[in-house]
């Protein structure tokens, strides 16, 4: 199946589109939206939302995932990132995508096999996984999500077969 | 000039639509946009976007207006505000619209002339300075909002007057 997985932030937006069974996944595009921090913060959801909108007609994925919203951080951060989720959120549903959502442990769970993985750890594996590098962090973490996604999902569906 | 103020919330978002020159205030619309919680949050916010979307195309309001978020009741339900939040910025920056956000005591002081004023007295106030009753206090407080965008304008614009 084809993923699309969003790591959104206000001032970076990270997505990865892969093609998986589950355990193979093939990298099929990956980048960067980035927003001008002097623009209003309705044109920068505009541009995230515009840019978004464009990644799913050029690759039409089935499904797209992000992360859970978290208050580690900072609450004025996270509210900021809530907004920007809230797009996500929009695009994905009104492209008519399967939606699925997981918690940073979940996600470095499913990617490195360990919940309380750093970020160079993710990286690492995700570049392992894909057998290339990708140089944005951002970018690495939409890919996970979307790693996260598609095992999940094959799972599901291996479940749903034994009990046939 | 023509406002529109939105009032978001993940159950019920709440709009109101005037026309005024910062004093004087004429009802053109309000509502209530419920969404169904048993519904994926996606799906909600979609609904909003359309709703929001039509309001604005029926109206031709100039301007949008919006409560800013705020984290005094509850970091979850501030989070899941933000979104919504973040789909009514999305809405009123695709429109071209020029917008505004104000604080609830920046709203509170130019509708009540009272910054702690409670809930019903800002329903007194908005329904004396509309002539006619507004039942839902989400679309009151969308009009409030609206108002309070309507009066800050206009005196921006006295000011500017003055200084020519």
């Amino acid at each position: 199946m084809r993923v699309l997985g969003i790591d959104c932030g206000a001032e970076r937006t990270g997505y990865g589109i892969i093609e998986s069974d589950g355990r193979n996944h093939r990298l099929i595009s990956a980048g960067v939206i980035r927003t001008d921090t002097k623009s209003p913060f309705g044109s920068r959801l505009c541009e995230i939302s515009r840019e978004l909108r464009d990644v799913i007609v050029r690759y039409g994925p089935a499904a797209g995932a992000v992360e859970q919203v978290f208050t580690a951080v900072n609450v004025k951060t996270a509210l900021k990132l809530a907004h920007v989720r809230g797009i996500a959120l929009l695009v994905i549903s009104e492209a008519g995508l399967e939606f699925g959502e997981y918690s940073p442990l979940e996600i470095k769970m499913s990617v490195v096999g360990y919940g309380r993985a750093e970020k160079g750890q993710v990286k690492m594996m995700v570049r392992s996984l894909l057998g290339q590098a990708i140089e944005s962090e951002d970018a690495c973490d939409a890919l996970a999500v979307a790693m996260c996604h598609a095992a999940r999902r094959a799972t599901e569906r291996r479940i749903e077969a034994v009990r046939r």
